[in-house]
């Protein structure tokens, strides 16, 4: 085979980003502003200051400021595994017998397996410039704390991980590569919070949930001197630091003339999403280009193609800020029949707002088509995907056989934010023929919408 | 930071290498022929045809053809994972204090985690090109069967893997990964030959060996119309496609004059690292340059220093053709104590004959050496290497250590053979404290050499 364009587009290390780019400042209808859930107020930064790092808090709060500068320290680091190699996949394109023309941004090229490292290594410079000893977050299937035991570990910061307790006894390799790191990795609920405590004796045999361990890691932090909370998803200055995907997805299309019709991304807190659409989401703000966006999410736990939006809780708990986000309420708890990542209740405030204006699409996927695409990919693309990053494959392949059908050559481009090889426990589901899907009733959405807060 | 030499150097995909180099073309002394050991005579193409493809037989008994073209389907799968990238250990050289320069070719970028994909696609291609049905081939840690898995994925072919039991049972993930590229996959010894009952019959508890995997894949290849068997590691065909490893790395670091002074690889079979030092070891065999080449193996498993240089069988089973090679005899028994992989009885006769004319060093470290430089490795430079390529960096990381000593700025090359996600039990034992050491005292090495064929 003869391609003008290369397989895999690798921008130097001179054209890494200099700066990441903050999508609120050209939008027009802002996100809506974080509340205090004790005064129900838009919250202030003295608020924020005994969870988060000051640094973090002027980003989050930063509705107008385009551009942050990336710190060298952070852009040295960025180096090791940045910029990310921009994928063509010919090879999917001539299973699929397709005229479109799919890339995909692969972030798991690192240990850490996605792309939660970008943001990772940001935070945790932040605190280590503030001076602090160390930083407490949760993790679900683990991606986000290993990335961030990975920054810690570089910088000589303290990392404390409160882990789902299920994910802990089911995952145990994940949470070995995190002590590798040197981080300390506590299974959630657990004796060493009063919420945690507070929970376990209300239900004793649970095994957790993401909102219960948010809960202990932010009291973890505000407990203990010295420590902030850091979070691997959903708030502003996650999809600020994850812009630096789709600026380099950008910069590498650019260097081709290639611009993409289709913009796709999985979507669970959304900063893989958020980032990868950030700079084409520029463009189509301003006026200057049109993009369609396509946030793809389970739909065991549809957020935004059956949730609300409106203000919640960000955690079990009810002890961190409440944001305006679509949402299934805090209380929603996702089958455990779902295997495939992506479990959090709510959605980032800033794609839901893009969401609410009608400015990108979101539509749901089963967890069967999920692996069945997942498979398909491994096999001819050679990478194993994670099955958060497999949503987006599948949508990619919907709208490439859709060019199949009406002869359109579109052009696709995916955010493959990760690898599988610690969801094998999945795969082995999926090829067995055990794995299921599950919907959830709207009797079971009611639920999760009964735990709203009333405003 | 500001560098001259970025931290990764990649080549561009026309930079790919069109040929394979041989390096036995330009050996003085060429690695003595295989014997059939039925008639203990040099082994024909005619004696091989039943195991290996013709091509490859080709390839595996030409002692003079200094460079094979590369055809450029093989190429093309190539595009999907390599160039790979040869990194500037800029972390881990300020970690050290060290004024040596430290580079490393990591060929863990793709799903299988490690460099044996790039023979495994070179292998599966041959027979596909042969108008075969299917190969089949044993595993240990299970990086080379899933190589293979994927390769036959790409082209169609039908692949059969037996996996040594304990591994089969203790690593059921690597296990998932071969069955996701749709590889069947047995437990070794099995039922499922006449080899296998044997071993079964005469040791019922027994939990395999790679040996004992060897002749099981041989015979189900020999006795299934269609079928040819395919190897690893150990084999000239095998050092051949492997060669890319070292040409790419060359050619990276010509590229910016850089010249390194050791080359240091880990051996097991030696696929490795007869492919990283070839095209160097061809200027130093022609007297055009000079290089010190370090071979790293276990202390538990010291073919080459400890072992003996004779004809020795490459299988339990002894079915397989006879290899003049550094070996402790198939009997020998490794440990199980023992969690990082390299535990192959014997060597490359290449890797040998270069040896034994004091062509290239050895030396054995010990496994919780091992861990201590991969965990550091880890933490400063980002990638969680696999216990096999932890021997490499154990042995780089002593070479710079005696840099800072001597305080000369020698260049260290070596070669990062993969990644270790799938072993993070032994990861595990480290973290918990619980690795000890084993070293075969005299006596374990002569029950081994006991095996020895009389000659």
């Amino acid at each position: 085979m003869k391609h003008e364009i290369p397989y895999k587009i690798y921008l130097s290390e001179n054209e890494l980003p200099t700066t990441w780019y903050n999508v609120r400042a050209d939008m027009k209808n802002k996100p809506a502003p974080l509340l205090n859930p004790a005064t129900m107020q838009p919250i202030t930064a003295a608020d924020l200051a005994p969870v988060f790092c000051d640094e973090l808090i002027k980003q989050e709060l930063d509705d107008n400021t385009p551009y942050f500068e990336i710190p060298e320290e952070i852009r040295d680091f960025y180096k090791m595994y940045r910029p990310s190699p921009l994928v063509r996949a010919y090879c999917l394109e001539e299973k699929l017998k397709t005229p479109a023309k799919i890339y995909y941004k692969f972030e798991g090229n690192n240990t850490s397996g996605s792309h939660k490292l970008n943001s990772a290594i940001a935070q945790a410079y932040y605190a280590k410039k503030q001076g602090l000893r160390g930083v407490t977050t949760e993790t679900g299937a683990g991606q986000w704390g290993t990335a961030l035991s990975m920054a810690c570990a570089y910088l000589g910061l303290d990392c404390r991980v409160y882990m789902v307790k299920c994910s802990y006894e089911q995952k145990p390799f994940r949470r070995e590569v995190m002590r590798t790191y040197g981080a300390s990795v506590t299974p959630s609920p657990s004796e060493t919070t009063s919420v945690g405590r507070k929970i376990l004796a209300e239900f004793p045999g649970t095994t957790g949930s993401l909102g219960c361990a948010i809960s202990e890691a932010v009291e973890a932090a505000t407990s203990t001197e010295g420590y902030r909370y850091v979070l691997g998803s959903v708030l502003n200055q996650v999809l600020l630091h994850q812009s630096i995907i789709g600026i380099e997805a950008k910069t590498a299309l650019d260097k081709y003339d290639v611009k993409p019709d289709i913009i796709i991304g999985c979507a669970g807190g959304g900063s893989n999403l958020g980032g990868l659409i950030s700079p084409f989401m520029r463009e189509k703000l301003r006026g200057e280009a049109d993009y369609r966006f396509i946030a793809v999410e389970p739909a065991s736990c549809p957020s935004f193609t059956r949730g609300r939006f409106a203000y919640d809780f960000c955690d079990t708990g009810m002890i961190c800020p409440m944001a305006k986000m679509y949402t299934l309420g805090s209380g929603f708890i996702p089958s455990s029949i779902h295997a495939g990542g992506l479990r959090y209740h709510g959605m980032s405030s800033i794609l839901s707002q893009l969401y609410d204006d009608g400015l990108m699409e979101a539509r749901s996927v089963k967890q069967t088509e999920v692996f069945e695409a997942a498979e398909m990919f491994a096999r001819v693309e050679g990478i194993l995907p994670a099955p958060e990053s497999s949503h987006a494959i599948r949508a990619a392949i919907d709208e490439a056989l859709l060019c199949r059908e009406t002869g359109e050559e579109k052009t696709i481009l995916f955010g493959l934010t990760g690898t599988g090889y610690f969801d094998m426990k999945a795969y082995e589901q999926y090829n067995d023929g055990k794995m299921t899907d599950y919907i959830p009733t709207d009797e079971d959405l009611a639920r999760g919408f009964a735990s709203l807060p009333k405003m």
